[in-house]
């Protein structure tokens, strides 16, 4: 059987996100680089394996997937005995919450954190202009979600429960980013949520991941 | 054993959302209003059950969850072997490909058709004005990940494949609302497309859920 493969680079956070999961389960893999900067995700080959042009894309034999959560979500079905247990679904209500928690990071901080990368990073990446009102307003939505963090992580250690999960890990990828930004203090000033942080962020799955991860410059 | 309760109002797409999911698995649950107009969902006691202020909320005995798509996984988890199969988990191939495209629905299509929605609806509810040039500027994403559907459904009938799944499903919500503005044209120019939103939207289950949903007057 060959070892699974990654197409991607580990720049991108969304290929972290994966990593971060192959490596939290012990797991073998193979990282196929794709050239961002010739735009090789925006062309074939790459096209077919994932026709919205975005890394990761990912191969285990002959299943081909994209979109880093389902590839993850993949990657802990399949060795769900292996590793970090990351979905808790041998207990019914514990896995149910990690399941809701994971879709708070899909639907509450991920548009908004990406979209402040996005005004960091990516627009001037691409030769335009950082728009500082987006920023603020992005802001003032995270304000509302970090506070609800906060309550919440004062009752248990991590988001779903006492225990790590899937649902914790999907947030490092963007906030190892964000903590780069003059807005960190948005995490620094809320203590359960920095030390949560601090916590998820040491992790050697984490650490390992996030060591290829860099801010391109413009 | 208590019958299983959504705590929202059937005019909101993602209690909509879960109400389909319970149809299609042929569940009884329980509605408990929750009036919006009134602003209920974001005071007490509703803020204990989802800390965000939004519908649906849910319980089934001691289990209280949030987030539409993690109540609905919930549903399918627990009743997996009950009414019509939405995650084929059977087989990891086809359960992993259901997996793909329901991100697709939550990173790629709900954040644009969402987007345009509220400028359509909800931005002129809360007395505000449509902005048109933020709607075309989300339509014109919309036609990418459009076009890449309409590439998908030639080669096979759902998303994920030759079966309906909840990939499927999740779409109906915004899609319902989304047909009843000048945009619809995206859909119906589309054939592929549209044979697709005529097949999920005439099921049984969607046709009882979307009976509840209104577009909300001025």
């Amino acid at each position: 059987m060959a070892v699974m493969k990654i197409f991607g680079t580990p720049l991108s956070v969304n290929v972290a996100r994966v990593i971060a999961v192959m490596n939290e389960k012990n797991l073998e893999y193979e990282l196929v680089d794709v050239n961002l900067h010739n735009g090789d995700h925006k062309k074939e080959p790459f096209l077919s394996m994932n026709p919205f042009g975005q890394v990761p894309a990912f191969q285990d034999d002959d299943i081909k997937l994209f979109e880093s959560r389902a590839i993850c979500n993949y990657i802990v079905f399949k060795y769900k005995t292996e590793g970090t247990d990351l979905t808790h679904l041998a207990d019914l209500k514990e896995g149910s919450i990690v399941g809701v928690w994971c879709e708070v990071e899909a639907h509450q901080f991920n548009p908004l954190v990406s979209g402040i990368m996005y005004e960091y990073i990516f627009t001037k990446f691409l030769g335009g202009e950082t728009n500082e009102s987006k920023i603020e307003e992005y802001c003032a939505k995270l304000t509302t979600v970090l506070d609800v963090y906060e309550e919440r992580l004062k009752t248990c250690k991590y988001l779903a429960g006492d225990k790590f999960s899937m649902a914790d890990l999907h947030h490092c990828p963007y906030l190892e980013l964000f903590m780069k930004t003059p807005k960190a203090e948005m995490v620094t000033s809320r203590p359960h949520v920095l030390a949560w942080w601090q916590d998820i962020s040491s992790r050697p799955a984490w650490v390992k991941a996030s060591s290829g991860m860099q801010i391109p410059s413009a």
